[in-house]
């Protein structure tokens, strides 16, 4: 490991919680020589269907084999029209959803930023909503809407226009948020402009596994139609599967002007993003949002594999039933260690909010402890005090209650290390 | 088609100027069909090792068939590890470099935003000069230093403590620029503040094939020492070895305080980006500029690889032989059909400059004749009239030469059917 | 009149609402020729003293007469050092304060922006957090911290790093607005970084005459203390005695950092603005806030025989006096007229709110029908539906209770045409 | 002074380079009890006619002795009435202009503001064009278009949309200014956008006495018509006949679009400023920029007042006599004791440019010993290095003669004591 503390930038972050080299993945497992990891981090959020997913692999190596075009800027290819295609018949027809797909530069934070240029053009204003806890990326336009603080310190000039508004969580419990929101637009003398979108997220993952309740999102939906306020939603990390539908935002019936894909799109954790867009609203000029890589073409492959994959295996159904594991394994195992605990999810993304032990260090000693015994996760949330738990959606079931366990088990030796219960 | 119409947002470009189906591509020859065109815009500079070069591919192949980690956030794995090791050992030893690598978001904007980022809080200053012509990307941070203001219409908010400064281009070439900004800085009531940074690249691609001189850039590090200004270079496009040198840099024998990479840098058209940073300037912290595909783990495998085949067809040496092809033919059959036109470029970045015509078509034209007779070839600069030759580094001589003779052909069409040497 | 309507320019206001031409005031009475109309505007809170103050304009005649310095930018002249010493002993010290003087450019605007500016320097942040509804002046600068929307329509670029709270009005009557200040300064991920200065009116006149409550101040107070943020108290139209004592935030209990005073500091509604500033905070370099007038030397002279007048005739019982016959009558003469009539104010600024009608007319007509009947009265809050009651301080009793008969015959009037009473 | 010292703010500047305390003030003399001094700087430019000018004094006091409106907001009142005829009458059509006037918050800097939100509303546009060496005051619009850094430093997110372009000074003399800014117009990939408007003054005074040439001012506003920009001229300091006409810009027989005048307006020193608005560009709202003290009554009774003076003593006549005697003796008996020492000026603002000796206490030194000998001047420029002369229009030859004298003596003295001459 001396190679990368000698030469790769004091910026790494992940390798410093799993401090080994990783050399060999498949499915729900990592291995770093002898070790194996059970991984409840999925390439945070890239890995839905697993490491190295053979039904998907197959189709990236038989591409390659045949020497088909391998990058071709946003050239029509044949790869591109197969996912187009099948993104088509597989996942819009079936929900009657009517989007045009822009394949933007292959990462989230890029799909972001042309959702925020693209909103400014259509509405002829630069103001963007956004809400506090959010995390959209680390890009100037996106670090712009995202709430994180720490990231955006001594780097100023970046919150032009963009106001954060609050967001249903536990904080804000006494708040109606959305009351509040439509006040400031309807004030006169609010200081705060009509935005050109309002962009949100239906789970906040970074900001803490906060989820959104149904009626508040079809009340934001409501209210950017009455005020002819664009609506964005960024799916990068709860889409594709993740809580259960395809789209996060079916549970609530709504349909975003604009949607942000990334993360699991492609299937295989290679990079990709797509924006969806409404027809009407697809007033882009040829090339005004451009990018080297903006047709990953072997990423195209994956991702035409992956919904076929999806279908397969029926993934749905799948997610639900292991959502209904994981809500009762949090609820009844894990909460009732102790009163401060806080359990927090849907799908299969869950939280285990510890900010109440006022404890810089547990959730840390925690996913320390986790990693020890065998199992990858990660900390979100406010000082990172929020126990995330994003499994791959086919990880086997009794993997799944593996890691369940080890992550009771580590809780419990810290907790006990640290006798939290008798101080409590 | 029909489904890249109705499906595929407006803003795609390129597909517009190649209207076919590519399924196939091999060296330097891409294929739609039956229909083989001859490849001088090698992926927009992405494609320096040709198209699905076979030592890189079965590199990629192995590491996909052998389960080895395909994502992994920046998790250390043997695929970053060797290319890390590569890198310093046939890039940077030999030439007495000492950077620090950060891998970023994989498109070269999100890494242009994290120099941009690092700079400012390197110097505690928010200030960018950046220069007229330049190009550097499309997300937030990297748009507002790019120079083409069509791109920025109607996205105000942007250009916050940017300053654009002179280029050495023709049009300048009254103004001594350097001694300009050198007055800018010193002139206390300039209104303009010392910036963090100057962000330049050696030869403007977008901006026209501009190529800057020497001393020119001599005496910009030379200013960026004498005030302490950060000095970046932006070699997406004109890096990995384009201008004959690995680094286009070289050449001034200057060492930039920060270099990007990508494009080319992963060797077979994956994305990649990479920010290469004096070991002094790392004061990141962990994860302040992060990104779900920052390591695009076979885009490491196929960098590695490509690093090993430049060595091995010694490609430096092949470019410096094309580099006298192309000046000649530029000069000798191009130039002297009209006098209007104008070339410009080294190493194997040229520009046949069709300004001087004023005809909005004319560029256009002959690049829609060029394709007719099997040549793919895009146009830059001020209005799209600079016809851009950008092949593979690897073309075959034989190659190079039936697509220089196309462009010959097409010129002379679309001149004589426009009687333009006539009227002149 | 041809004269204003040919050559004035059309941003002219006030005139159209009192369509003549003055020529004459003394006291609580302006003259247009042969009418005459009591004045309950007083220059929007420049004239607390009345027009044409005996007591002051002798000593301005005085001043005049003996060629004293009429302009000194700012030299030390005796007319400075006099009202320096007499604030000095009049004001500051009696009441316990500890302020340095800064003298602007003789607008209450200029003084925002002095304000604004040295908090920024103190605190080396940029941030500012401003109120909804709040008015602080017409210059980009305290434009950006002003609520009303429609005076920044088309004036982009003004709102950099100005973050609008919640003021606790009717509006907001369901928040407790300064724990949710508190939380958008405590959550890591908030997106709002801790300004350096808070801003506020202890009255938000233009906003439409709402009294913060005693209470909600102390609280903001021990806020700005708890986080080291700069507290700044915009006093310009309700300090210098309208609401009883000189400094309206006196009643809280409270010590501001840094406090604008203007409009009636000078007692004759001749140019003047003051900045106090804790002498801590004072970290001016020599210069670095300037402005020609900002030694209005006749200002000085007004000034301190402002001071002396109102010792002599007592003023703050005088206001006491009649902010008790202000509020009887409002609530008992007027309110009853209708339910859905509001009265707020304090001392001797009233707001007879009509919003609840939602008739855009209907106070325009009542203010219009006032100045038919001889009193001048001007409007205020969101929309312009709140008659604002703002006599000269030292009015006769007389004349207040005659110009307060206008009202209610307007009201009544206005109302009985409408049949407002018969449709509720 | 004590009082200064413990109670004015360290924002005070001009009265640290005259430590007295001024009591009276005539014409061009200014009284420190028993002492008198000649006045080099004449308010800044507020004193054209000097100070306490009997004509103007005495309809001032008539004024006030009637009891006629002190303080009217923007009512009609009879003073402005008078005030706009005589302006129209005696001003504008004498010259064939058609100005809509403006009456702003009584400081330069107001009126500034307001032109620069009246550009922006009129063309739709953010972006400003100033020059380096430019001064506009220091209110944040205002500020944003100075050129000293120093007045911004610290205070950073001023420059939204401003660029700052080179004035035609002896730095930039290799540089065809006009030329390089049609450049960055013209060329669509400079980055710098089209502004709404181009602000300049005909003679930078705070810059350092820098005079525009007649042709570069003809090509300026040729620029702005043939590019559709709106070209505003801050003839705060240099109008009023300061440089022989009454506007500065007549010399140039151009015609700006806005333009602002102050200081020297109101004939006495009383705060007052105007925006001339080309009738067809005045699409101002009612009230959208507003200020308690924009209708500073007895300012206008004053500038009606000044317009007569100016008339009666034929002053234009005066100034271009006493610009030859300026001239004459700063060429032949200030110029020639160095060679180091350039002259530049025009009407009756003259600079004696001393940077080249490279000495930042000379010029300092200078007026402190000018000081000494009865003589009060400033210093202005690029660090402080140039002495202006800027004494009243209507000062007695004598007095000038005398005051020049002194500089003659100060200026020997300093030199003979540093030995420049024989070190030179």
């Amino acid at each position: 490991m001396k190679v990368f503390e000698q030469y790769e930038s004091n910026v790494r972050s992940y390798c410093r919680n799993f401090p080994t080299v990783f050399n060999k993945a498949k499915n729900s497992i990592i291995y770093a020589g002898d070790r194996e990891y059970i991984d409840f981090l999925a390439g945070a959020g890239a890995l839905n269907y697993g490491h190295n997913n053979d039904y998907i692999k197959q189709q990236i190596i038989d591409y390659l084999n045949k020497d088909a075009i391998a990058h071709g800027l946003d050239f029509h290819t044949s790869a591109k029209e197969e996912f187009i295609s099948k993104f088509q018949s597989s996942i819009l027809n079936p929900k009657n959803l009517n989007y045009r797909l822009q394949f933007c530069g292959p990462t989230g934070t890029n799909a972001v930023e042309a959702a925020l240029k693209l909103a400014r053009k259509v509405k002829q204003k630069i103001g963007i909503f956004s809400f506090m806890g959010a995390f959209h990326g680390m890009t100037a336009g996106s670090l712009s809407i995202t709430g994180n603080k720490e990231l955006k310190a001594g780097i100023n000039g970046l919150t032009n226009d963009v106001t954060f508004m609050p967001y249903p969580d536990g904080k804000m419990a006494k708040i109606d948020t959305l009351e509040y929101l439509e006040l400031v637009l309807t004030d006169t003398h609010s200081g705060i402009e009509k935005p050109a979108a309002i962009i949100f997220e239906t789970v906040q993952a970074e900001g803490g596994i906060i989820v959104a309740p149904i009626e508040w999102m079809q009340r934001l939906r409501d209210l950017c139609d009455r005020y002819n306020i664009l609506l964005i939603c960024d799916d990068i990390q709860v889409g594709c599967g993740r809580t259960g539908s395809f789209f996060s935002f079916e549970r609530a019936k709504i349909v975003p002007d604009l949607v942000v894909l990334s993360k699991s799109i492609s299937g295989y954790g290679l990079p990709m993003s797509l924006l969806l867009i409404k027809p009407e609203l697809d007033i882009w000029k040829a090339g005004e949002h451009t990018g080297t890589f903006r047709g990953n073409q072997l990423a195209f492959v994956g991702a035409t594999a992956a919904l076929e994959y999806r279908e397969n295996i029926e993934l749905e159904k799948e997610v639900r039933l292991k959502e209904f594991f994981l809500k009762s394994f949090l609820n009844k195992k894990i909460q009732p260690i102790d009163e401060k605990i806080e359990i927090r999810g849907i799908g299969m993304i869950w939280g285990i909010d510890l900010s109440q032990f006022n404890d810089p260090n547990l959730a840390k000693n925690i996913c320390d402890r986790c990693f020890d015994l065998g199992l990858i996760i990660e900390r979100v949330g406010r000082n990172d005090t929020v126990i995330k738990i994003l499994p791959p959606l086919n990880i086997e079931m009794s993997v799944l209650q593996k890691g369940c366990s080890i992550i009771q088990q580590a809780l419990s030796d810290c907790l006990a290390k640290n006798t939290y219960r008798v101080s409590a």
